[in-house]
């Protein structure tokens, strides 16, 4: 119950801090073990008052999930300035400090919860993709890209997204190393697309024209040249 | 309604012939599309006979998912003779042969409609993700697996699916190109690894080893080299 101590909340301030209260709560632990009573608690308001500003859990559930799809979006914008491959990798960072920081709610998100399977989460998990997509697409400057581009990206954004997940399980892995190697994997599945396309050829062409010979991405071709040859096999 | 001129079937065969209406039913159109009267209509009995033998559409839904979940766990067996990559190369052909089958059944499941996102269900796909894992870490010949190898086998899992679900949108690109460039992003994530890690190195190595001219690990091998020198700059 409040006492009156506390100064009033407008409207919209109040269901501001309701949506950060609750967006802490559902990234500390699984959504569907968060009651609201707690989220009343820890807003230091009573359950009936958190029922005016919000119809049920499911409701605040979706406005806290809105706001960690707008940050996280928001994380993706990398100005197109430099080498790619560095490019990607402070996004890498910033991708995995919002996991950390969101780490059990964003493992119950992504592996579908009975809160989180509904038509209006999935739809925002699709944004974020998406988002994700077309911030890459833009830094490698292609408007209408062909499919096999559009494959490749799409299947590098989930790809990432199975790391994280697999990273917060038990966290036995560096982040570090696996940002790294999350950038490593889009050149590798690029590569592999591009050795048997001529048009996805071009464009990899391009994007490791810009590479510095320090950078990420070339560093990883030197260590799989050295890697590869004593592996295959002479021609009989 | 039953006419009796149709032989009376026993409980339990008429439980399993249910179960493959249902699976075909759901596996042509999203599940949540699919009506108790229509499974009654095609398995040729009426809607309260249906529900003598499952309490509901969502126990007929999980009984045809344990079906294609065993069916696909099946497909993933291949025997461990010959090379890696050629083997890889059957799984995903059988793999793709499945999606193909149940298409949009498989995208309603994977992408977590509301019939889609139940414990049960998230259960069976997590213990066919688990089947596929634990077959090619048996191909590999690796127990005890290191925590690197363990998380690229599982991503590459995940890459599997999201690559089956973009091709099943459109289907624009020639699904044997998708089996192929999925034996190829093994190996290629393999080597990402590889490129920082010894234990991973050692297990590349060895796999490589095994590979032969015409297969198809090698013939990636060889095009990526092709494709890599002019790509890289001079060292300045």
């Amino acid at each position: 119950m409040t006492t009156g101590v506390r100064r009033r909340m407008g409207v919209e301030e109040r269901r501001q801090q309701l949506i950060g209260v609750a967006l802490d709560l559902f990234s500390a632990r699984s959504p569907d073990e968060v009651s609201i009573d707690e989220i009343a608690a820890a807003a230091g308001i009573s359950r009936p008052l958190v029922y005016h500003y919000f119809p049920g859990k499911q409701s605040l559930y979706e406005a806290a999930l809105r706001r960690a799809a707008d940050d996280l979006a928001h994380r993706f914008q990398e100005p197109p300035e430099g080498p790619l491959g560095a490019r990607l990798l402070r996004v890498m960072r910033r991708y995995f400090d919002f996991v950390d920081e969101h780490g059990p709610g964003f493992s119950a998100l992504m592996r579908g919860g009975p809160a989180a399977g509904s038509t209006t989460t999935n739809a925002m998990i699709d944004e974020v993709r998406q988002a994700a997509y077309e911030q890459i697409l833009a830094h490698l400057r292609v408007g209408e890209p062909p499919v096999r581009l559009a494959l490749v990206i799409r299947s590098w954004v989930s790809l990432a997204e199975s790391t994280a997940l697999q990273w917060l399980d038990g966290r036995r892995i560096p982040r570090a190393e696996l940002e790294l190697q999350l950038v490593h994997d889009f050149a590798a599945l690029c590569a592999v697309s591009a050795a048997y396309d001529d048009e996805m050829a071009a464009i990899v062409a391009r994007m490791l024209a810009d590479e510095p010979v320090q950078g990420p991405i070339t560093e990883l071709l030197g260590r799989l040249t050295r890697l590869a040859p004593p592996a295959v096999p002479p021609p009989r």
